[in-house]
């Protein structure tokens, strides 16, 4: 088994927990006897800095040679007087194009360790478990025409889809739904939007062909309030773009901590793992912050682009156990006398519980 | 004082919820010696069945004569696969945009009494007091062009904002958090899309004129998560059309359910009223609707376009008295031992304690 990495660790906390989850890499690879290659390239607040651009073309090259990229995250608050297109965000946005990656895969899972943490009751969390199928190429992120006409005082956006895009994340959906407990949740605002009436008219079509899957559709709104009321009711939720966005990260308080999340985007040309936490540049540096989600996120390159199943399962086992355990990074620590780790800590015990 | 009031009830539960509230504003009328006139017209499903329209211009009429509109709740399965355009959500959609009003206040409040029915822990809810300022008139719901072109099987709408919209709403977050505990939270998508950074640079720049408010943006995804993990830190939250209608609805768990929710729009010619909720066809003319939304909503009539604040007031504490005695509709009865009440109990029981 060979994999070629590119690991573009971005800005903030994005170079500290990329460290522990190739540490974890390195590991499995020891361990298996894999042939892993790691190689580094800049993108997003850094990648300004240095060359002008937040995703540089020797990035972007790098990336399309590799197997799979691994992201931290991007973002500071430095940038933010700039246009969305000169952001470190729009780097994130160049590398998702570019690598043409639309399904993205944010497992949010009620760790039993962890049940505590939620502001959500234990016996409202307790078992749940929801993928959520994010589109990741399309909708308002990269709609046409789209502006900011500063004299005129007026702006714009632009949410489109086509019937193939929906149909090809659809299709990832319902299959991942196949393996998991066949029931998809397809979320949109067919009520109000026409780009909605065509996201719920394919999805409903492509459902014939997954018979043994249920389907159920939700408006956003109610979709919004049902996560949280019912989360055990879930199992796949596909949605387009920015509604992904919004419900993932509400979703993440069922884990406990966005530290905690993993995210994988399949379908392009080269897989694109990244957590699903931003890059806290106010905790950045301090080893504050969280590399459960980045190493989670590792494990999903083991899952999906190394094909390497049981070595998935054995670093989620690992995380499983360091919870249980009691080791706990300063997001994951609220109110519990559990014992206090920083990010390298918490990766070293990580990679001792391997 | 006299006021004209015009119920256009709609679908679904509407009847039975908008019955409760005009019931509530009858005794306050009579308490106080008031001369309240009430009007009813059709609006959603119903008017398209005898009207072949969401909206007969007869009820666009009654509305514009009218010094407050309250409306009950539109929408029913029938309709879901008709266009966006002749749907009963369009009839609420015209109504909005003919009375102009672009300010719509949602109140979400953490009921003592109601604690428990959060799915989320007590001490997370406890005190939590947020008021959602979602502007009504613009972004996704109303933006062109727009159009599902079937043929080429492809979709879009339009997030547009000019910088006019997004002053007055934002003024009315402002002033509103002055009475308050002076802190806006303003909700966008700065980091991608060009319109939210005309809305955030829009209200940076009016916030100048309120040094007393405390301003702070945040991205509406991590906004998603913070509504859940610490409700307490949110005073006023101002978004626009699509982010306000998400999170109020999530915020709603605050509550305990969506079914306590009210809500006022202010700015145009004719305050319109409406609780949060939906028709809910499933529980229609059964008596088992939560009339108490309806019955906020009718404080805040009393509030906005009666200004009589007392009488608000006294609607507010007869709700929590009721609360308090233990009735629960079937949406607060959520494993609890309280005194099961139907619709038209509810609202006798609000009544008396008036
Ligand atoms: C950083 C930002 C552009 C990104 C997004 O909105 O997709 C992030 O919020 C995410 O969820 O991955
Ligand atoms: C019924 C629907 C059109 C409406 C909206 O999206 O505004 C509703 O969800 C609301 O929040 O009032």
């Amino acid at each position: 088994m060979k994999l070629k990495v590119l690991v573009v660790a971005g800005d903030g906390i994005g170079p500290e927990v990329t460290g522990e989850a190739v540490r974890v890499l390195r590991t499995v690879a020891e361990l298996g006897g894999y042939d892993f290659e790691f190689r580094e390239a800049l993108i997003g607040g850094v990648a300004i800095k240095q060359h002008g651009l937040p995703l540089p073309s020797s990035t972007l090259d790098a990336a399309l040679e590799s197997d799979a990229v691994l992201l931290g995250a991007v973002g500071g608050n430095e940038f933010n007087s700039l246009p969305p297109d000169r952001r470190p965000e729009a780097g994130l946005l160049q590398l998702r194009q570019s690598l043409g990656g639309y399904a993205n895969l944010r497992p949010s899972f009620a760790w039993p360790a962890l049940a505590s943490n939620s502001p959500l009751k234990a016996e409202v969390v307790d078992g749940a478990d929801i993928l959520f199928v994010r589109e990741l190429l399309g909708g308002l992120y990269f709609g046409e025409p789209r502006s900011w006409d500063r004299e005129a005082g007026s702006a714009w956006n632009t949410m489109r889809y086509t019937r193939d895009e929906v149909i090809r994340v659809a299709r990832v959906a319902f299959e991942l739904a196949g393996a998991r407990r066949k029931k998809v949740t397809s979320v949109d605002k067919a009520n109000v939007l026409e780009v909605s009436q065509l996201w719920r008219a394919t999805v409903t079509e492509l459902a014939s062909q997954y018979p043994d899957i249920t389907l159920e559709h939700q408006y956003v709104d109610a979709c919004a309030m049902h996560l949280m009321n019912t989360p055990r009711n879930f199992d796949v939720v596909l949605t387009e773009n920015l509604f992904g966005d919004i419900l993932s990260d509400e979703a993440a308080v069922i884990t406990g901590s966005l530290g905690m999340l993993p995210s994988a985007t399949l379908g392009g040309t080269v897989n694109l793992y990244e957590p699903v936490h931003g890059s806290a540049p106010d905790i950045a540096g301090k080893g504050l912050a969280n590399p459960l989600g980045a190493i989670l996120t590792a494990a999903m390159v083991l899952r999906h682009s190394a094909k390497l199943e049981q070595d998935a399962q054995a670093v989620e086992t690992a995380v499983r156990k360091v919870l249980e355990q009691g080791y706990r990074t300063a997001d994951l620590a609220r109110g519990q006398s559990k014992m206090g780790v920083t990010t390298q800590e918490m990766g070293k015990h990580v990679h001792q519980a391997l």
